[in-house]
């Protein structure tokens, strides 16, 4: 192989992007110098964070370069290698996705067992997106056993694992809300006490049909009225984790929700954000939990896969739409 | 005495409450039966919270009944008792303002010992109020030595006290914002490194300048774009104490802000609300530090008394509008 392609992003997007966002760009194979290797992707994830890093915003991660290939979670196999602890034919995880080859330092790749599971699984459930369910629900959250806990965009990547998660380690009551009713029937067989539909009503009323005692923990995907509807349904001394807002990453007026924040002081709630590498310390405990979840089966994750790096964008758009059931990769 | 005057709620108010919302009633001198005592009341407590009591709603307390005497803190002289361990002439904290004498089971007043401080300290600097700042600061936003703590409404009763008690523990840099030129004066004779009066500009670019490299803690007494701009200032890790919104105790459309809450992911912001009351495993350290504070002089309170019963709805409408400079009491 002597042709590389991978994409770049074209123009910073206003609002929601499109296909013009992106450019696909042809190159050459890259070679390794020393202490380097190159790898032939197989999966790449996709993920709604890279949303806020096509803006030229000063974040917790740089944002994306103009006219330069995009980044992100990938997997593949090691096909040239200059560097002495990796060999070729290994399969390494790393964060250089969005291109069929990656040239990278050898010291930025992590080997992964591809025996112990589809090496899919280390971009979802064994990945981030395991570690940030996990991390979110039980350490940010601190849930504990028997709480009612409420989670947004359920029937995505972390959002499914939240709710499986929860029931596992002992929550009372699990509430999901998602974007269809093929997503609310995917819900309730991954054993969610009650799942909702947010198009077919007042996110508030469906959350208090759902859970009429109200709710312990909030895991937030989606900012805006969903977490309104949350402070409104919290009991006291409720917890928010606030993983994500996708409902306004392609907003171009600042969203308004929520309304009744002054709600956290008489229920004395906590709203907390976070990133999952703030929570290694947890990793040890998912890392055991979620592998023993796998191995006896009462862990179940979703995947929705796009074939061909040339697909990546209209993956990415589908992600921002909702398209995906569990978690959104492309097939290199 | 055989007349005593209190204060009923004549009507339930809608966005500001006025002088027709209340009304003076004369009754009887109350007469204790078994176990109960009769206080004259001294002082009375004005607090913001109590707004939110004027509605029917459900809430941390029971709303106000109409046609009935409001309540809140007081402190006065036993005139009459009936109970064996509280004698004639003792002074007494308790829960019954708004009246010139109150009728209470003995085991709901605390006596306090005039001779430590002015009577009218146990309503303040060291009451709830007091106590409200010292958890506020130190136990829900865990303030750190070196730490930048910001802090609204702050020439209040509640944003004095914190704002002086960041620097006795150790702040680096402590700003407050307040409603006139005389209030950033007086912030400034307290030791505030910086502070600014919310009229002159955007809260976010008052902010900015006040404190360039950012805020630690931020304790929160109004919402709205005092806390939008607090959560556009905190740097990574930062805590949001959340004490009260007055900005929005009035309103009577739900407020929008913060429309930039989706930062506290990127930068990891913990939000509180809270309750006083939840914290008293830190009132130990309260009592012996602020008696400290007091007994050498470095922490300074200021109290605005009204004259009068009568005029104790006059106090109330004052406190909302911000005419107070530190605690708003009524002198009955």
């Amino acid at each position: 192989m002597t042709s590389n392609r991978e994409i770049h992003l074209a123009s910073r997007p206003v609002g929601w992007p499109t296909e013009d966002t992106f450019r696909l760009v042809e190159t050459d194979v890259p070679t390794p110098g020393p202490g380097q290797i190159v790898v032939r992707n197989q999966y790449m994830s996709v993920d709604p964070y890279m949303r806020g890093r096509m803006n030229d915003v000063k974040s917790y991660v740089a944002p994306y370069a103009l006219d330069a290939p995009l980044d992100g979670g990938a997997i593949g196999e090691v096909v040239a290698s200059e560097a002495a602890d990796i060999a070729v034919g290994a399969t390494v995880q790393h964060g250089l996705g969005w291109r069929e080859f990656a040239l990278l330092d050898a010291t930025a790749a992590r080997p992964v067992d591809p025996s112990i599971a589809p090496v899919s699984a280390y971009l979802s459930v064994l990945g981030m997106t395991g570690m940030t369910a996990y991390a979110g629900l039980l350490d940010v959250a601190a849930m504990k056993p028997g709480e009612t806990v409420f989670v947004s965009a359920a029937a995505g990547a972390v959002g499914s694992l939240v709710g499986q998660i929860a029931k596992l380690k002992g929550a009372g009551r699990v509430v999901g809300s998602a974007g269809s009713p093929a997503k609310v029937e995917r819900l309730r067989a991954l054993g969610f006490d009650a799942a909702f539909d947010y198009h077919d009503g007042p996110v508030r009323e469906s959350l208090r049909a759902a859970a009429p005692d109200g709710v312990d923990v909030y895991f937030d995907n989606v900012g805006g009225d969903h977490l309104e509807a949350a402070i409104s349904a919290m009991k006291l001394h409720g917890r928010v984790a606030i993983c994500g807002m996708i409902g306004q990453y392609n907003a171009t007026e600042p969203p308004a929700a929520p309304r009744n924040l002054a709600l956290v002081i008489g229920k004395r709630l906590t709203l907390r954000g976070f990133l999952v590498n703030d929570h290694n310390d947890v990793r040890a405990a998912f890392v055991r939990d979620v592998a023993g979840w796998l191995a006896d089966g009462t862990l179940s994750y979703d995947e929705t896969i796009v074939d061909g790096i040339e697909n990546a964008p209209a993956a990415f758009l589908g992600l921002l739409r909702g398209d995906n059931l569990g978690k959104m990769l492309v097939r290199v």
